[in-house]
């Protein structure tokens, strides 16, 4: 299990939420206290929205904790958008393609959980790629590989629907293997204009995903885990949720791929 | 293009070859004569057989000259038979999955080459991997790909077959997308017991590969330029040829995988 | 706090040690039990006597347990005498150079502890250094320079008093600086022949040391934590201890520099 | 040798002196023409001046042609006065402490050179630096070295005396171990606000040195080879020169340490 944070709100700088705060990213990459595993050394990715269409982005293989570009990085850059992710592997290797978060064109995506039994789905899921998409497939983890499934259920133009279909896929590929669907996701996202983050799980542990704002300002924050528990800004996000958080607020609505599905092949 | 080198014989140091020749491996990937490019620093390999049937291996994105622990497991690490790669990236990004020897089973294998217009046969290739091969696609490189190809076609029981099949199927997925096979395979390839190699283009330039003998002993060497360019003992293998070398000899058979299709297809 | 091994014995695969024991050095760098860091995962290092006088070494700067050279070297290199380490920072970036084992001619040296207050005596100690060694300061670590201080001392010629004259170093700049001498030094090193370890601190906790055999052989290991709790082998090595591990035995001497150097001061 | 671009003007992507002129540094990386070594690949470096005071910096140990990121953040980040550096090793391991540019406080320094019989002087000169400045000897490399020793001579209130004065330091030093004084450096060094270069050797070849402005914009370039051969606005600093870079123009005033520390003597 791996642990980010998202931001969408005033231009800040990046530290003010990858290290800064007591418990900041930086801090949860070493001592975890909501996760599975409590150390995330695996590798880290940042993705912000600046100047261009596109978001830049910075990952490498080093835990977060000791890079020191990633902590110069994090002082000069500031954005009013931007994804961060500290990464516990529990599929493909630790290299830079299978960091978080992963781009496509203007979309970022990012992610806590995994595809159980992802060895037995895998092969089914990358082939119902479209090519262009297919092409974009760099690395070998179930995140990427979730996040294509998305982009190729039309995430651009329907966010919820999309995300809720690609669900719909890891849960058919499952039982097309004859495997209990096991799917846990917690997972951020954006097109450098709204900020969309889901906490979802098909059975068992909900990975945790909390909404808060940033201290002293005005901005959105979506984390892993709050900054600091004290602090009565962060509130938990429910299971089953799809987020979307925009300049003025923030919706919580249900995120029910099962239900859908349920409801799509009675019909 | 890449520069490789490969031993069979009385086991030496690995630093025998990849780095103290005159022109060594380790020469060749700063200042390569004969190869397209002159610089090979997108990460090197080496693969050794000793005490397992599996190979060891040891793999880095770094450049080989600059690395410190190449050359002290070179300076280590004796063996009578092993693979050593410097990487020039045509395909792929450079991470570690990318880098050449590949390994399978027993099997090893590293190439200088490229199959022309890659991104346009890929997903066919690789869709016709057996699901155990699929799973062992790490990376993203043409050369990998070809191994495993390969590895489908039978390497273990008919390692020529095997090999001129693999290369019917790349030629073959070239004429499905319309587009010419341009196909560059100087190869070589280990069980851990024999040592194989392949010079082969399907037009045009092919990649140089020479056999010699290691200066003062009895084992053989293929390389993609002669250590040494005033050692007689080292012989330019014809275009066209598949090599095979054992403890006696070298054996240089032609390898000519579009007539035996051809013959096939007008069967 | 580092975590360390190492093993003198008939040859074994390094993995036996590394690799294998259920709570083998990789299991320690991710759940240490005994340390102060449950994290060791800012690089690692191994130092093995083969084939030459010198020992062979790999030093990366990855977390030990996402290492696949690691594994694949440890599955290969056997060796009657060696030493592994993985890092937890205290001091010195994350850097290649200041992995541990640290090698000079041939002897090796691994390190858990740190010296107190260490940017307050560093540059005194450094000056301390003959040219030969000075020049053999790769990296910036309170480790390496403990080692360089010992070989200062005549490590070769009179290991246990040369490491006590180095202790009696530290402690005399850190009054010179006037602070209170903090030494922990919990140690391993050797010239490729015997085994030798430290465990001592100034004041306060000591980092633990434990000796043992490897199980189902006749090797002796030094371990900062057993590799098996309920393995009967195990001792825990008191504090103020110098150990001497040959072919045949586990000498354990009280180790009391700051007693001699009282003495010494007091004549 | 190593080639280098700095830029201070209107604020431009880093990508337009980086990776985009068709002779761009990271070009001249792969294929310089004007250095002793063609192949720039141990290494490279950004130090730019945006938000804060001091620089952001990003420094990585792979070549620059292959960092994914590199070209990331050179797209993104936008500047009015930056440093960029690709690494041809002489002295030092390649590690990140030893990439260019080195920062202090607000000062950025980068150099193309070396100092010849570096292990001769080394200790000399490090022992020289106050000790503020010799707790920020991080790396091992000569260019690292003259950086702080200008530091240690006044670069904030006289940039080109106390440049003056490091060489003769250099020079002394080298006189102490008699040996022939042999210094190439061709350097660039900013406070944030000005942007310094000089083009000296105390003998034989001194490394090149260019001035010319950003195709299409204002802002002035210094850098070791034009991006372009037939753009005529770069024009060749002669040698024994120092640079200052301001908003308005470049001056070029003779720089000649070894006249200025002869006269000193005779006086």
């Amino acid at each position: 299990m791996c642990r980010w944070a998202a931001y969408l709100g005033e231009p800040v700088f990046l530290e003010d939420i990858v290290t800064s705060p007591c418990h900041s990213l930086i801090a949860q990459s070493h001592h975890a206290l909501e996760g599975k595993t409590a150390t995330n050394g695996d590798g880290f990715g940042i993705a912000w929205y600046g100047a261009r269409d596109e978001p830049g982005r910075y990952r490498d293989v080093l835990p977060a904790w000791s890079d020191c570009n990633l902590k110069s990085l994090c002082g000069q850059i500031s954005s009013p958008l931007f994804l961060a992710h500290v990464r516990a592997s529990t599929s493909g290797a630790t290299s830079r393609d299978n960091c978080h978060p992963f781009v496509s064109g203007r979309w970022s995506f990012m992610h806590n959980g995994q595809i159980g039994g992802f060895e037995r789905v895998r092969r089914r899921l990358e082939a119902s790629l479209p090519d262009h998409l297919y092409e974009q497939r760099h690395g070998s983890t179930d995140s990427e590989l979730i996040f294509l499934l998305m982009m190729a259920e039309g995430l651009a133009s329907d966010p919820q629907g999309a995300a809720s279909r690609a669900v719909s896929r890891v849960i058919e590929a499952s039982e097309h293997a004859m495997i209990e669907p096991d799917l846990k996701l917690t997972a951020a996202f954006s097109d450098g204009e709204r900020l969309y983050a889901i906490r979802y799980a098909t059975s068992g542990h909900v990975p945790t995903l909390y909404a808060g704002t940033l201290r002293g300002g005005t901005g959105r924050c979506l984390v892993s885990e709050p900054f600091d528990r004290s602090d009565p800004s962060f509130e938990a996000i429910p299971a089953a949720s799809f987020v979307e958080v925009t300049d003025r607020n923030v919706l919580v609505r249900p995120f029910e791929p099962q239900q859908a599905r349920a409801l799509e092949m009675s019909a």
